[in-house]
């Protein structure tokens, strides 16, 4: 298991890894194709997503009040059809938000093309855009993926490189276990980089399985896998218009359906934390000039709100995020971001250590080696841990550096 | 008034601009020196405001739970005199934050040499710190600095050098204005740069006034000014330890004591509001690494609340800041951080102009000329304009943009 040691999110007891991402669970193909959206033509812009039936379907949407089109037309169409969808076609390189209501027609057309070209219902169809915001979506272009993207058993890389945008890499991943003495597989891809905080966005996640599973069972657990995965994310705090997580279940492994408060329930739970904890941790590993993957975890809040809010605190200072991007334990950064968090806690009970060097305690500096901190700093990984002895919560939460790169890609992204 | 007309800030009617910040009102007499905390000796880094009597004072402070030693000295001192201060002595480059029992000893100690140098009472002295975190006071210096620090009625332009930090420059004001029959002054300096959000810090403000001014008036005042002004500026969305407003009355004018509910209660409240909008604003435009200046008005929001955090959630965004720092109308970053901030609006009634071009309406783009928007974001100072079309209220808020400049500032310190 020596990706899912990399990876630091431990795997499921008796999980193991396979390759193939979306379509690792049977009854899942996936493809890409370049329709012309992005400047690069060797890139891929369109990837589509089909399952061989049905599927049993949970999601999650951004909260902003200025939800793309794509958003608005999922859920309109999982009203529709009871939560279920088949089919997911997405694009990147524009967001289709804030286009009026010609953005709006252009979502829903985007979902009768596909559905007519796949023989599906079109309500059974799931849309997403990612990209700039406010251009109009290039239905031509459109079309032209719609007509010529193919897929197949294999394609969940090709789908996964696709839906990138300043991703400096792909997102997947898949693990196989076993439920009702069936064997299952879970797999789920994203992308990120930029503009990523709380309900995320332009982020975007897909996840499939061939495990049969209770519909309001995987509603609640995907609502809470995200709120420990992709809602601890934070590149930048900006939270955008299109965040959407998606999982689709096609119960082809032919167990009996997952239900809550059973073993297999807590077993599917498991597999889905991992798999979300994994993609939300790649998110903030590949945010926008990132060096540095931060992850920060409070244990001893009042609360778990209080414990969330301290965590997410400390990954979206920018001041600590040059810190780390610098190589400088500068800790008082940390504590001015809890300070300024809203978690209640005293000051002076307060414990700070990073990579397992305690840099404070009592709410005050250590006697620590400041040449061991200097090179503390140095590794890839940030490992913040905070103590704030003023109860039994903990969270967990994933950042990154701030860098010149992020500046770079930012500014100049247009000319 | 040409320099009002530069500031963007209109000026109270009646009200002229004087020179000399804090010491411009009579009964206030400022210096500063160098005592050794910033490397650089030929910079200041100790200050001290001493009035001729003890004065009305009001004051605000960071609300972060890790306040600083000095911040807490300063509270119990205004609880023991029942609000009145006679002098303040600032330290630069050393926050005093985060020290333990020892750093609130400091601070004390501060107070008490200071006092036993000026043959006040201690409890009569506010002390200030700001800088780094989690650094002892070194207080030999700190006496050192007591000890050889002189004050004149000039002095405040000295006081304003040695309170920055990574100010590029120094930010006062003062206005002459009459209150019943007699010619008062109000006159503020303040220090930003970093660290820059909501409860303000290490923001430090000092406020003189030789209007007599109720206590209580003067207090509830402050608070609403505070609101409006420091409250509503943005650098980097880190809110720190240190912040501390002060407004000494000290009431030599001769005037009779202003209060609320008065035509002069409302007189001082403006020209109150003048000072600290000013001295809010250029912490804006002298934020760390910034070159342009960002002023957001939002207008027909459905709240006060709504108004002000959809104006402040414009400020804080750094891709909207990048887009700035890059000369790019990218509205879309407008957008996305208006939906996300929890304001109550319809998308599709969103309109926004920036710097007098209407780039949305309707939620959607206009057919605005690229060329002109390209244009118009190469001014130094970009004002946004957002309606939310949801009601009557409305805020403006300050910030600057996000450029290379922050992050060597904040990466590269301590080498």
């Amino acid at each position: 298991m020596s990706d899912a040691v990399t990876s630091g999110i431990p795997l499921p007891a008796g999980a193991h890894l396979v390759a193939g991402g979306v379509t690792a669970p049977r009854g899942f193909r996936a493809g890409a194709t370049y329709c012309g959206i992005k400047t690069d033509a060797t890139a891929h812009d369109f990837a589509l997503l089909l399952a061989e039936v049905p599927c049993v379907t949970a999601a999650t949407f951004t909260t902003s009040r200025t939800a793309a089109h794509p958003v608005q037309v999922c859920q309109e169409h999982l009203a529709a059809t009871g939560h279920r969808a088949q089919a997911v076609v997405v694009n990147s390189s524009n967001a289709n938000c804030s286009n009026g209501p010609q953005g709006l027609a252009d979502a829903r057309r985007t979902a009768d093309l596909a559905g007519a070209k796949l023989g599906i219902d079109p309500q059974l169809v799931m849309v997403s855009s990612t990209g700039i915001i406010g251009r109009p979506l290039p239905m031509d272009r459109i079309e032209h993926g719609i007509a010529i993207v193919e897929v197949s058993p294999d394609g969940g890389e090709a789908f996964s490189g696709a839906i990138i945008t300043t991703d400096t890499r792909t997102k997947l991943t898949a693990i196989e276990f076993e439920l009702d003495g069936k064997t299952v597989r879970l797999g789920g891809t994203t992308k990120g980089a930029g503009m990523i905080y709380p309900n995320m966005a332009t982020m975007l996640c897909y996840i499939t399985t061939d495990a049969a599973v209770d519909p309001e069972f995987l509603r609640d657990t995907l609502r809470g896998c995200v709120a420990d995965s992709f809602n601890m994310v934070c590149v930048d705090g900006d939270m955008s218009t299109n965040d959407t997580v998606l999982c689709l279940a096609n119960g082809f492994a032919g167990n009996a359906p997952v239900r809550g408060g059973t073993p297999d329930g807590a077993c599917f739970a498991a597999a889905l934390d991992y798999v979300t904890q994994y993609l939300a941790r790649e998110i903030a590993r590949d945010g926008e000039g990132a060096t540095r993957l931060m992850t920060v975890v409070v244990h001893g809040a009042a609360s778990d709100a209080d414990a969330r809010r301290a965590a997410r605190a400390v990954t979206a200072s920018p001041l600590w995020q040059c810190a780390v991007a610098g190589g400088d334990a500068n800790w008082g950064r940390i504590l001015a971001a809890l300070g300024a968090s809203g978690a209640d806690f005293e000051h002076e009970r307060l414990e700070i250590s990073i990579n397992g060097l305690r840099l404070v305690a009592d709410g005050h500096a250590t006697a620590y080696d400041p040449a061991a901190a200097k090179q503390m700093m140095q590794e890839t990984g940030i490992d913040v841990a905070v103590d704030l002895h003023a109860g039994a919560c903990e969270a967990t939460a994933w950042g990154c550096d701030l860098t010149h790169g992020y500046i770079d890609e930012n500014t100049t992204y247009f000319r």
